[in-house]
């Protein structure tokens, strides 16, 4: 199997997204595609261990992602 | 659904589009394209807290972008 | 409609373009492709409030830019 | 013998990966594909020499890797 | 027209090239392709206002270019 | 002759592989691809003159190589 | 002619490369592709005007090269 097959097995699940630059987000991933571009729904940022939530569907572009994990 | 079907419930609303290098964008997303450039009307841009409103129509180069939300 | 269809509008029209690194640009747009490369006439750049007027056609790679707006 | 083919031989083993930035990751390898998008297993973050584990899959996006070694 | 169309007007004539990283080239343009990379003959170096005359043909790789202007 | 049919003379010997970030790997080329993908068997990492051995087969991301010499 | 058509007038000559990261080498041109890959032998690698001289060829990645020039 490959990476992204085995991603699926996280949709609709609480992911962590690592991404480049020091930020990193929480939520339910709603979606992804090939490039990693990936839509969180109840989503929360964390900058520098301040938490700021995002309300509607967090769109991040695959390109700053580093990881992502459960 | 992929992110970018996902993002089209977007369209015509006010979104907030963080890019790298600490820049990030409030306005109304009228385009957006499959390499998320995006286009913002009535938008202002906020650079460390500063905001500046910017009259028609703002063309965003997707490689910037980190993220997009309502 | 897509981004650039959109930036059609701003043909021949003066814009304002940021660019990576600090710089921005202002002039009349005069050509542009779909990597966002531009070309600028009348052209001045801008890098930490030094303003310097440009002769001829500048032709910016797309590669740096951030944005174009009115 | 491609790189790629010879990674084949570590999957299902226990893979150290250090990605730009400063992280490194142990943990055993479940998947890869021709980007080098990783899935690690079991896997522990390791950053600035302070360990975290990390529960469930953990999917590295392919752009961030250095090396993959045993 | 495209802006490397546009380009063709400078062709055989004296450009400043702009570099990411803080250097520049004026030379007479020679050649250049659709990536931007660029051949400049007679051309100087400057960086940090300090000027150095190149012999020969000097090829620039695309990637690295900022701006072309007259 | 092109680059990678010239580095197809290196294959089975040991080389030194300098990388961005201040990395540099010494080992035996076992494999690489047109990416500059690489593999490396009896490996030894140099970071600020630290030399830490590699057991087994280490990938390199081509991505990160800047040289490969004897 | 294209900027890779004269580059081939470089072909076994001696040329200066400069590098992303502040590196820079000097050797014979042995061949070169259209990323602007090089293989230089007889090549000497200079950083902050320390020259340490390379045996064998010399391959460098084409993604960090700024320039080619005799």
């Amino acid at each position: 199997m490959k990476p992204l097959d085995l991603l699926q097995q996280s949709l609709h699940k609480r992911v962590l997204v690592e991404m480049k630059g020091g930020r990193s987000y929480r939520g339910v991933l709603d979606a992804f595609d090939q490039h990693l571009n990936l839509v969180l729904s109840s989503a929360e940022e964390v900058v520098k261990d301040v938490s700021t939530p995002k309300s509607g569907l967090t769109v991040l572009r695959g390109d700053s992602v580093i990881y992502v994990s459960p």
